[in-house]
């Protein structure tokens, strides 16, 4: 049986691993070049009957799975989000996975909820979000949004839900999920909520407004919204999952107008915020209703301390939770304010280069206006056309893009937010895409 | 900003932490020995503005926050379910940050995706469960339980729940969230679920059977109940979230007789498995209900290999996904079958012993069978006196036991199950019990 005594060892030989692994990711292809089942069919078909040593399983990391891997720490990872896990989230991650911490009650886990409650203060605080907020984490924002949306069914015993055309899919599934209805509000032509389209809300259990929408970044319009909300006794959540990360600068905190009066409000720290996923962080001004939704203490977690300690399981689905808030008090401390305002403000000046480019080059269009670190465009020309280039790009293993529908049509997107991601990687970029889109246009001459 | 250059440096360091920690564990006091608010009280009240280094985080992690750490890693841990974070899987999860890989489809993790397939079927033959399953993982039990029982609402068009006054309360949690009803169903003398007292199922959309439950680990019909539930078309979910790693060993499988029945069945590695939390396993032989309850795939997400290839994301509540199945498939291939067998077999054993001190000390008594490594018992006397005892041995920071209310009685529970916990642990925790028990009988005498 694996003991202590290995542990250094290998230790030492997953560590150097890492370290070469985010010393060449940048010259691996970006996404997977692999076929489905190409991995698993290298792999045996059973569990072995007696140990084997850990660099066994390192080796295999190495020369199997790897290839079939698509990098997400890839400089030129620019597909959905661009993320980074970056070095002290990383080792923070090894740290908590050694302590085993689960958070099923304060006294189980004082220090990792104490610090959850910490971090989550720090963070509003960077956010400028108001004081006095209750904040938790939870593994993804699907799950936030779930929570919040069960929280706003309890606390209004409403059963609809209002979103906008251009909402992610995680609040359908929720609705789905939870057997309540939804209903789609229309989007202005810069792929908002249309707020004068929101209708009667008297039935609504909750309006999610989106700040940083998954196709565009568009920001909804999130003070009218809350208006709207007030008026009708709708509960608002606000889903920030990537764009939220911006607000540590204060000059996009336009795009935060109207938050203070949300209900709740979600964050992705895995997102654009330096820390390994999984990290989702979950607001509510209103905690008193998220525990009333979600606390369940039966009599074997009854425990003598329950008055004075809060206990984080109360105010979310799971009853078991990680130590989390380690990587991203980790994250908070080795960067600072000084240096996740730098990460941001640099994501977003390589976008706007790249926004530039596709602007200045007969035969391509911009799609969408640019609110933060994401570029729509396409090729003019078919869906079809954009399509094939989406496909050639990504199949080059330089760089990784994916699509969008915006009015119909099919358009690519140029997400940038990698921390190792520099101008020459957003450049590169440009040049494979022209360089396919040529490629493409030869041979349609040819056919 | 922390970089690459760091890593190693930092990464000995944090390394290094790790592996003094589970050396000195033992010696550390197994529940934190702290008021509520006072780790918080010595962290700062906000981010730095500016880059701190990464031995700051690691120096404050030893110095503040450990004493606030409730030690689930202790050899004497014996509260709740004792688990443990072995080597591999710690250091697995090192490696799967390091990728970050986020699973939301196939092509965003091929490698991640499918290792998630092969290992749960590693683990599906390892515990003797039917070929064919598909199993995928959740971060917990309450997670798995919510999908099963999102699908089983879904699959009949029914709005009730139904299992036995043991069960767990994620049940009742799950219920609640859902907004469905629950009804329980008494007891035998054992604590296993009256089949006979099932009642109508004819509104049920899914009987929770349970292998292992919380209190006592009695262990349901569940052939009688399968039955039951195969006449009234309900869903069965076993939740065997403790008892299922027992599996692994052939003489305890008179326990799962009748899970081959199962529509769903949830086995936590991250319990008696070795996996470090979290790492709950899901399995069902109706793949196509999961998939009809959770599907939910935007334009976003549409890929050009969606037919060949399988994505998670398609079988339960989340769209993300971390790369879990790492730390179980290092588990595995480190420890192998004999490995786990071993670890389950030695737990039973210390367990039975312990069982058999109690039998035979005068004062004490036995309040439920054993079928696993969890012993519940009290002191003869009132509910009080034992409520004190275990106070004063938790206080003392040598072991950590928790309670349960059987029949109305307060009983104590010793449950083994840590990788480090020898004969040695265990008979201290019993001289820990005999003392603080002869104090509280002095105490009381005074009185």
């Amino acid at each position: 049986m694996s003991g202590v005594s290995d542990l250094r060892a290998d230790g030492l030989a997953a560590l150097e691993f890492v370290a070469q692994y985010l010393e060449r990711v940048g010259e691996l292809p970006v996404l997977a070049q692999v076929a489905p089942g190409a991995i698993r069919a290298q792999l045996p078909a059973s569990a072995p009957e007696h140990p084997e040593p850990f660099s066994a399983v390192l080796e295999d990391l190495d020369r199997i799975l790897l290839p079939g891997v698509t990098h997400w720490q890839h400089p030129r990872y620019f597909a959905y989000f661009a993320t980074s896990a970056s070095e002290p989230g990383i080792l923070a991650e090894l740290l908590a996975a050694s302590l085993n911490s689960i958070a099923i009650l304060w006294r189980t886990a004082p220090a990792a909820t104490e610090l959850e409650e910490l971090v989550l203060d720090w963070t509003a605080e960077l956010l400028g979000l108001p004081s006095g907020w209750h904040g938790h984490i939870e593994d993804s924002a699907s799950t936030s949004t779930l929570a919040a949306i069960i929280v706003a069914r309890q606390a209004t015993g409403r059963e609809l839900v209002v979103c906008s055309e251009q909402a992610h899919s995680s609040i359908e599934k929720a609705v789905r999920m939870l057997g309540m209805r939804l209903r789609r509000v229309p989007c202005d032509d810069a792929f908002r909520l249309d707020a004068a389209a929101l209708g009667d809300l008297r039935d609504a259990a909750a309006v999610v407004a989106t700040v940083g929408t998954t196709a565009t970044t568009s920001v909804d319009p999130v003070g009218a919204i809350a208006d709207a909300c007030a008026g009708a006794g709708a509960w608002l959540h606000v889903d920030a999952a990537y764009a939220g990360a911006a607000m540590v600068c204060p000059e996009h905190r336009w795009a935060f107008a109207g938050v203070d009066r949300a209900d709740s409000l979600v964050v992705n720290a895995h997102k654009w915020m330096l820390t390994p996923f999984d990290c989702s962080l979950l607001w509510t001004r209103r905690p008193h209703d998220f525990r009333a939704a979600f606390s369940m203490v039966p009599e074997y977690l009854r425990t003598p301390d329950a008055e004075d300690a809060l206990s984080l399981s109360e105010y979310g689905p799971a009853l078991g939770r990680r130590f989390r808030a380690l990587k991203l008090w980790a994250v908070l401390r080795c960067f600072g304010r000084s240096g996740l305002q730098a990460h941001i403000r640099n994501g977003i000046e390589l976008a706007a280069r790249f926004e530039r480019w596709v602007a200045d080059e007969p035969g391509w269009e911009l799609c969408a206006p640019r609110p933060f670190s994401v570029v729509c465009f396409r090729l003019e020309g078919g869906d079809e056309q954009n399509q094939s280039l989406l496909e050639r790009v990504n199949a080059s293993g330089e760089i990784f893009i994916s699509h969008a529908k915006l009015n119909g049509r099919y358009v690519l997107r140029m997400a940038v937010g990698n921390l190792r991601t520099t101008h020459d990687d957003v450049h590169r970029a440009w040049d494979v895409l022209l360089a396919e889109a040529s490629k493409l246009a030869e041979a349609s001459k040819l056919d």
